[in-house]
């Protein structure tokens, strides 16, 4: 039996393209932290070259050789020696990103790598002067290059789909618009029965003061509690949270802060902890191999919404944090109880922001953006069309309407970086973590009782054990299969909302 | 006539270069700054496979062709073509590090880049603790790699000379033993002058209370005023200060903040500043070319040192900032008038650090280092002596001794990051500074009206033109008779002291 031994010198040359995406994710970070302005261009071209390095490995001659030891280098097929599970499972994860990579040219590469980044500059200016025009040609130059990626790895049926493949795997819009028809029909329907509701939660002195550093501090408690290692770690602001990762012992994570939102900076903190726990319970020893990084960016939002909403949004959670937090906060909650801020935190109320949304409208968000990427993408509508359209899906699912770009078609970051094919993984997160979390609470007996007295890191070594250590190891199907018996669910999701929102709500 | 637009698949391979190195330089600042600790070990991996990487574009196989194309690759000779200026000296500052290069093997890059960055962390950690002893095997490991090296390098007539060469390129021991054994006799006897002399200013209120927020705006200011630009730079806070750039318009530097010593902090950032206002004053045209490269080390100094000393403890300079200075420190100087701070600040005073040491007594702080690492390098001196000898060393020229090597042989992180012949550079900066400035009063008779009316820019801009912007146009030899029409003169440095000092003190 051949094991990842025999695999070496592969080993050794993915750790050495890692090293130098593990640089383009510094300078990234770095770019939206604490770059002065006037270092943009020059930070474009850097990452630009860089990408383009890493690329030119990836699709190179040397690379090319190795693989050819052990695989079919058409098919993927490894040559009949018998392999265990690990090295077949990485022989067959370096081949996908081989043949995917094997089609972008190097200068391909490197012209997405550069009007990208600066593409992001660009946003962060005109969402801030809610000038979605002067962001137009930039985001029809990514549209453009997006369809022609899209035309150059070929064999896939829609050029949509061709992108959703790099960021959930085996996912195609065939099995996404079902799901999602499915899943709109039954929020919008609980989105009329909390509206119709006899009584709602206030949820007025979320949006009292809550000083900066008193927010912080609290939202570093809950981290260290989850188990989040800032030894392995460290969080900054920036205009729009993320996490990133260089190795498995340092991931960092950013937040936003509002002295007048308790929710904004709090929930995103949880968010990006639950990501950055995955991250850190990556398996350091296969670094720089698919064994060693995160599976799929559905399951990897199943990570931070499984901690976001799934653990923060739950009274356990806040029977033993609430008091913690009454104490840091002391005069902002002087009147307020335990049930009132549950029922706030809890609240559904259609507002304008996706990252600020409460967990049942947060999917009618996503469904805005899939059906407008899915029309840039598959029915050439124009860029300029985006923010009508999109102010009339707004209106129509959540009954709402941004005044300004701002808050509406320019809101997120993701189109200007080029994630077309990205915004349908949040909802399969909510959907993954729902499963999830269901399974957690049959496999931890104790589980509720653990988290109301603290015992947070009980889950987090549960989601090592079962999802963080296996890489890519498995399938995102495989996996959801392996760890709770069946294929995705989404009653899991619905069925908990339903029952969460029926107590608050009285129905 | 051949031009520099003839080199152009030269100059874009040395650019592609140059990104990895400027990728080096973020993973180098970020680890002084904002790393968390535990990505200390996975980050010198990175570095040493990056700069690895670096390194084997240097010397590999496609640098060679493109170079032979133009010169003898053996000795760097051009083919006779005719070429301008630029492209000449490109040619030439371009052979010299290939051939350099070409000697040091890619694995012992790797391995130099990995010992120096542990070597880091570990030195950070003994001076904390003052415990010279746990650094030593790793110094030990690092004189032994810097020895290889030398042995590498091969036809210097010295080990030490081979490392000199990287700093300031042309200086060797030869020159440097005469030069400074008569600088160190001239500062000794000037020593003793000041000591003996009927007067000394009082200089306690610098360490009275200098909150550090105040401190920090106020060197702003400062840093503002000399043209230092925050839209191409920022300030953080490190053990050691530095400067770092990654291209012109993205150039940091760092200080440390001390509340009860306002010189340590204030010209640290005076210091830096220097440094960064001639990385920002490089052609961005050329970068990634020697030509858009800082000179040498000693140049670079002379632009700190001309900053730090030559303007910041000069009475013009004052004269302009002393009243700003007391709007922002109004119950720390209340008592204090503009010649007692201005005697404060020049204050001769031997102490154990070099970096807050006075603009006397700091090159006796350089022999002192520069004695040992040329006994490490050509006497075989054992690292475990260097404490004592440090000592000795300190009685001797300063009539002080550390209590601890934290205040001794540890304070510095140049031999934990492998930076051995780069002490001297230190001192040379001092001579080509009050060389440098000298020359700048002759071209502009207004100067000192200038720089006491805040137009500090003129002198940025003086520097810009006969300095900054030819980057290793010329050698440093070549540069200082260009400039100033002589060759390194160090009486300007001498008798510029002796006269300030002799009103000061007194004699």
């Amino acid at each position: 039996m051949k094991s990842l031994k025999d695999l070496k010198p592969l080993i050794l040359f993915l750790r050495e393209i890692q090293q130098i995406n593990s640089a383009v994710s510094l300078l990234s970070w770095d770019q939206e932290t604490y770059m002065p302005k006037g270092g943009g261009e020059a930070r474009a071209e850097q990452l630009a070259a860089l990408e383009g390095m890493a690329h030119q490995k990836k699709i190179g001659p040397h690379m090319k050789r190795l693989l050819s030891r052990w695989i079919d280098i058409k098919t993927g097929v490894p040559e009949d020696e018998v392999w265990d599970d690990p090295s077949r499972a990485l022989l067959r994860e370096v081949f996908r990103d081989y043949n995917k990579a094997v089609r972008l040219p190097t200068e391909f590469v490197k012209r997405e790598a550069k009007i990208t980044s600066i593409a992001q500059q660009v946003w962060a200016e005109a969402k801030e002067k809610s000038d979605f025009p002067s962001f137009a040609p930039y985001l029809k130059s990514i549209v453009a290059l997006k369809k022609e990626e899209a035309s150059l790895l070929a064999d896939q049926s829609s050029p949509y789909d061709a992108l959703i493949d790099y960021y959930e795997p085996g996912m195609t819009v065939t099995r996404l618009v079902p799901l999602f028809a499915a899943l709109k029909k039954e929020l919008l329907a609980l989105l009329e029965k909390v509206q119709r509701a006899p009584i709602a939660p206030r949820d007025d002195f979320l949006h009292r003061c809550w000083p900066a550093r008193r927010q912080l501090a609290f939202g570093r408690r809950v981290l260290e509690t989850m188990g989040y290692s800032f030894l392995c770690g460290r969080q900054d602001l920036s205009a729009h949270p993320f996490t990133t990762s260089f190795h498995p012992t340092d991931v960092r994570i950013t937040t936003r802060m509002n002295e007048y939102n308790f929710l904004s900076s709090f929930f995103s903190s949880l968010h990006e902890g639950g990501h950055a726990l995955y991250d850190q319970g990556l398996n350091a020893e296969y670094f720089g191999t698919p064994l060693g990084e995160t599976l799929s960016l559905g399951i990897h939002e199943s990570q931070s919404r499984l901690w976001e909403n799934g653990i923060g949004r739950s009274m356990p959670f806040w029977n033993y944090f609430y008091p913690i937090l009454k104490e840091a906060f002391p005069r902002t909650l002087q009147d307020i109880g335990l049930e009132a801020f549950y029922g706030a935190i809890n609240r559904v109320s259609p507002s304008l922001i996706r990252v600020e949304a409460d967990e049942l409208t947060y999917n009618l968000h996503v469904m805005v953006r899939f059906e407008i990427e899915r029309a840039l993408m598959e029915e050439d509508l124009p860029v300029e069309e985006i923010p009508r359209l999109w102010n009339e899906k707004m209106e129509a699912y959540l009954g709402v309407v941004p005044d300004s770009d701002a808050d509406g078609a320019l809101q997120d970051i993701h189109w200007a970086g080029g994630a077309f094919g990205y915004f349908p993984t949040y909802t399969l997160g909510n959907l993954y973590a729902a499963q999830f979390l269901s399974q957690a609470r049959k496999d931890i007996p104790s589980l509720e009782t653990d988290i109301g007295q603290g015992r947070l890191t009980i889950l987090t070594h549960w989601l090592n054990e079962k999802i963080h250590r296996f890489g890519r190891r498995y399938s995102s199907d495989d996996l959801v299969r392996r760890v709770t018996g069946e294929p995705l669910n989404p009653s899991y999701f619905v069925d908990g909302l339903r029952e969460k929102l029926g107590e608050i709500y009285g129905f």
